[in-house]
């Protein structure tokens, strides 16, 4: 039994490394050698868009998945005509990867979204500008991530600029601007007889539009708890999904719950379950994946603060000095560090993460900030 | 920063699972194609016996380890002869592959063991029979595991048979017959730094010589734990050892603990720390070789009971069968499969193991033999 994940970064670490111990084989598609994840799977290179090398990889694979939604679609149509299935399918890769496709999902469900409209022409936009006021949101249908393909209008002035800019990208759609009080995140997932668990709410803290903190607690947003599940159980369910899926929400003035975005994948809000889960969303992947019954989605511990060790240079790793990084924060106790294995530090990379466990969620918060100091990437 | 590890089965396997997040490289010097830790490492195929092969090895790492201590301590020597360092270091596998120079080491350290003596001729087994009476046991100095190169002799007429058939493995001792009413083990790693953590001393259960069962709670053993633990202390501060070391030991009819075999490495009675310990053996093995601070050895549950998935037959594994019985296994909570990935399964061979954890330790014992029998291996 062979595993297949297309992309070779941390994500795609992350899932070997929580299932290795079921005895499967991992093979991962990288565009390029010594990907964090080939370090510990056998590592085909080839190009996502080239048919040959996915009939190659396909063939390698009794069963494939993804750490990134921003192949193509069509790609994953190629792949599942080989005869060997992928989870999640083109279909919801399809709906998901156009953010705008993604909306009109979304709302037809019932589910609550800012409202959008999708913009061609710079008329549309000036005409989106008068219906939601300022500031609004212009974004890219595809391939936006960390606060690539995403601009905030705050004036008629840079409407045009914001247009041309953006429109370079590929087409776009806007949205209104959400004024949030916080923005949390769940994981679910789900499995192919359609049994669905549901990790707890958290909330993600961003540094320029990337995920920098996420805090966990047991009791911690708890007034958002039943509706943050329930859209959830909707989302899946309706989209035949199986696997882990990432939701971002918006937690607006009003205590309205907003979705953001869905990401088809294990997602960085979700990392901390790694410690602070009886069984993490990247095990529960696999087991989703593989037709086994899910594992606990229940925390051990009352509080988890998670912070990513974003890459605050361009340089080469040193190894010596990181192993000395590393025994400072090994000495603390209930501190798990990560390392991706990433040879290139470059400014907001996500080069690892760190996890905390304990029971005051402001106390892990602030310890999570002193250790990330630690480490001298 | 490489580690190497000699060896390529599931020690080195769970060593790479439990320590990949720290974002290190490993490559495993294995002798066959397709080993159970290869398919998470570089796999480096070649002979331990053959100084070229060692040499290629030694400078693909940046430290090495080892998983048995079966390879000569001589081929050790040579790797650090590169300028590589090992741990354990050759002078430690050389006085552990030998039992007599081990059980010489540990009497002089005055730690307890069965009495002994060296066998070169039927005359001296004859005399050992005298001293020892009968019951009595013989084995083999070196290369003995698992009930291979050791006979009980249970009267004279056995003794011309048991000194010729173990001759042919190699130079033999005698050993007094313990009268043991418990087999017990515990684990302890030491650093560089010279600091110890000890987990908690396990029961053992054997079957046709071979680790069956390893039954751990917190407060189970408690007349033995300080005595284990001073034990453990010494031979580790002796030796100036770096890294996990197993220790099996004996109880006898008088509550006395008498030191029957240590192994250099990370042990079979050591795996329920995976899940039961905050910090496994595994990754403080590796810990101990970084040079990093140690992880905490508490028990995070009551008790845990472990059952080896010993080969029951002669096959190829069927791995839709495995999947099969890995949902029905994955069903349950708190219980935690390992299989290991090896091709082959023949008798008694290790195949994998299952954790399980919570309160009672002997219904945990109970529900583990249960469990074994999902998995048709």
């Amino acid at each position: 039994m062979r595993i297949g994940i297309l992309g070779g970064g941390q994500l795609a670490k992350m899932l070997i490394e929580s299932s290795a111990k079921f005895g499967f084989e991992f093979v991962v598609f990288s565009l390029e050698k010594n990907s964090p994840a080939g370090m510990i799977s056998k590592e085909f290179i080839g190009d996502w868009n080239n048919p040959n090398d996915l009939n190659i990889f396909a063939n390698l694979c009794d069963v494939i998945s993804l750490e990134n939604e921003y192949i193509d679609y069509k790609n994953i149509e190629h792949i599942e005509k080989s005869g060997v299935k992928c989870y999640p399918d083109s279909s919801i890769v399809k709906l998901i990867q156009d953010k705008l496709v993604q909306k009109v999902t979304l709302k037809k469900l019932n589910v609550p979204v800012a409202d959008f409209r999708e913009i061609d022409s710079l008329e549309d936009l000036k005409d989106a500008a008068e219906l939601f006021g300022y500031p609004f949101v212009l974004k890219t249908r595809t391939m936006g991530y960390d606060g690539k393909g995403n601009v905030e209008i705050k004036k008629s002035s840079q409407l045009k600029s914001a247009f041309e800019n953006l429109s370079s990208r590929g087409k776009l759609f806007a949205e209104k601007f959400i004024d949030f009080v916080k923005e949390v995140a769940i994981q679910a997932v789900r499995n192919s007889n359609g049994d669905i668990k549901i990790y707890p709410l958290v909330e993600t803290i961003q540094k320029n539009h990337i995920c920098y903190l996420v805090l966990s607690s047991k009791n911690y947003l708890r007034k958002y708890k039943n509706r943050a599940e329930k859209i959830a159980h909707k989302i899946l369910n309706a989209m035949n999904y199986v696997g882990v899926m990432g939701i971002e929400m918006f937690a607006d003035t009003k205590d309205n719950l907003i979705v953001n975005e869905l990401a088809p994948r294990v997602h960085n809000t979700g990392h901390y379950t790694i410690e602070a889960a009886k069984c993490s969303q990247f095990e529960n992947h696999i087991r989703a994946i593989l037709g086994l019954p899910l594992g606990s989605t229940e925390m051990i511990c009352n509080s988890s603060a998670m912070i990513n060790i974003l890459g605050e240079k361009n340089e080469i790793v040193n190894n010596n000095q990181l192993l000395k990084d590393l025994k400072n924060v090994s000495r603390e106790e209930d501190v798990y560090i990560h390392i991706y294995g990433k040879n290139k530090i470059s400014k907001g990379r996500k080069m690892g993460h760190i996890t905390l466990t304990g029971d005051n969620l402001i106390r892990l918060r602030n310890k999570a900030e002193k250790i990330r100091k630690l480490i001298k990437i």
